[in-house]
């Protein structure tokens, strides 16, 4: 029986059973593929009215799939999940600073906690593969986070510049890229940018996550826009406490991508 | 000068100091066609992470374009505006029955107010007539609200059907109609069905709001998701206070519509 090939095609409910049990513990992009990965976000019930505003005026940063009840941690897009439990490490952060990393919220969990969950970059996989894009374009080997000098719209005490993730395309994918990542809008949508990254003041020598940007011979890099510009703004903002997923461990739901389609 | 010609073409700004003045006393449709007109939706505070939980939980229905702080009355969609002057008629419920109708919220105004806008269909008007729809199917002249049999996605106390708006379209509209309407998920999107009105329990005999349902000889009905749901669901709850937009009567903004198109 082939392990990683079990993951891959693994049921998002199978995924989250080995999460919790503590079977699964390196990054998630390669478990249960065909189903869409979420980032969850949970502040205290005084922050989420900020948190909100900022995703509803920067939707392409942080398209905003579910919001819980205060103190709730079940949703209905992942019966029977725990959202405490079923992410493989959580980044506890206290006033700006990363305090901790658990594989449990269960035993810091509070009554006020209200978790929102993110779209991810995750969900564009599956929908370019379909359309013929290459796997060495769309799992970029060297991925990472950037800071850009676009600034987002600020909401309350949120602000601060976007960051972008990247894919490099052959000249041919392109289009098709558009075409296809416009129509997912919950998967951060079309690239924000195409081409010379320092138009849009890109810091490819110091990432924010990630490797530093080499563009490969013949390539045109792609820019998305990407939830760490939400946490990046709380962040800043120190608010008091925020769990987020450390970096590539997602919660994984029961819907396939292309229901987020438009 | 002809009066109703200079409101149609008049920018949104425009539009909102007509309202603001008193000097614009009917429906908004015909008014700023080139730009966005929005439903807002104003609750206690208290209220509000069920309202937001609610529209996320069923974005066809109320797709969230803007939320405002507690007490806020202005939006960066219409910078120098009001919302509590620049609406035509509110509406305000409490405990689930409509108390008053006025055109101005200043004096009820309390600080833990809670502003959301919701996208509307006026949004498709213009993108649908651009892609060659005639106005007789776009600008139905029989405008009307069915509750369905369709089951909203419940949120803590909010839960309902889903109601929907029509259109009557000829045969060779429908696909362009389906293809301009899903690029505007902020305008309630694709129609969520098309033809027998039956198969989703559409009571056609007794509207919620205008015309009984009359399908013209020769036309197939396409059926969209509506505020209206998010508004019923609200005073189904009987919510102690609720001020929304008298039918209508859309609060306008700086965008044009293709702006929000993905």
């Amino acid at each position: 029986m082939d392990a990683a090939r079990d993951a891959i095609g693994a049921t998002a409910a199978e995924a989250r059973a080995l999460i919790r049990a503590g079977r699964w513990s390196g990054l998630t992009e390669t478990l249960a593929q065909r189903f869409v990965h979420l980032a969850p976000v949970v502040v205290p019930a005084d922050w989420v009215l900020p948190l909100l505003q900022f995703c509803i005026r920067n939707p392409s940063a942080g398209p905003i799939l579910e919001l819980l009840a205060p103190g709730d941690w079940e949703t209905g897009l992942a019966p029977g999940g725990d959202i405490r439990t079923d992410v493989v490490r959580w980044q506890i952060w206290e006033a700006g600073r990363l305090t901790g990393e658990v594989t449990d919220l269960r035993p810091v969990w509070r009554e006020d906690l209200v978790t929102v969950l993110l779209g991810t970059s995750h969900i564009l996989a599956g929908p370019l593969k379909a359309a013929g894009i290459s796997a060495e374009t769309v799992d970029n080997p060297r991925p990472a986070i950037y800071r850009t000098a676009l600034p987002t719209q600020p909401a309350g005490p949120l602000s601060g510049p976007h960051f972008v993730t990247v894919k490099f395309a052959r000249p041919e994918e392109i289009a098709t890229i558009f075409r296809v990542t416009g129509r997912y809008p919950a998967g951060h949508g079309a690239p924000i940018h195409a081409g010379d990254p320092a138009l849009i003041g890109v810091d490819g020598v110091h990432p924010a996550f990630g490797f530093p940007l080499e563009v490969p011979a013949g390539r045109v890099p792609l820019f998305w826009p990407c939830g760490f510009t939400v946490l990046e703004a709380l962040r800043a903002a120190r608010l008091p406490w925020l769990a987020c997923h450390a970096p590539g461990c997602t919660f994984i739901v029961d819907l396939p991508p292309e229901r987020l389609s438009v």
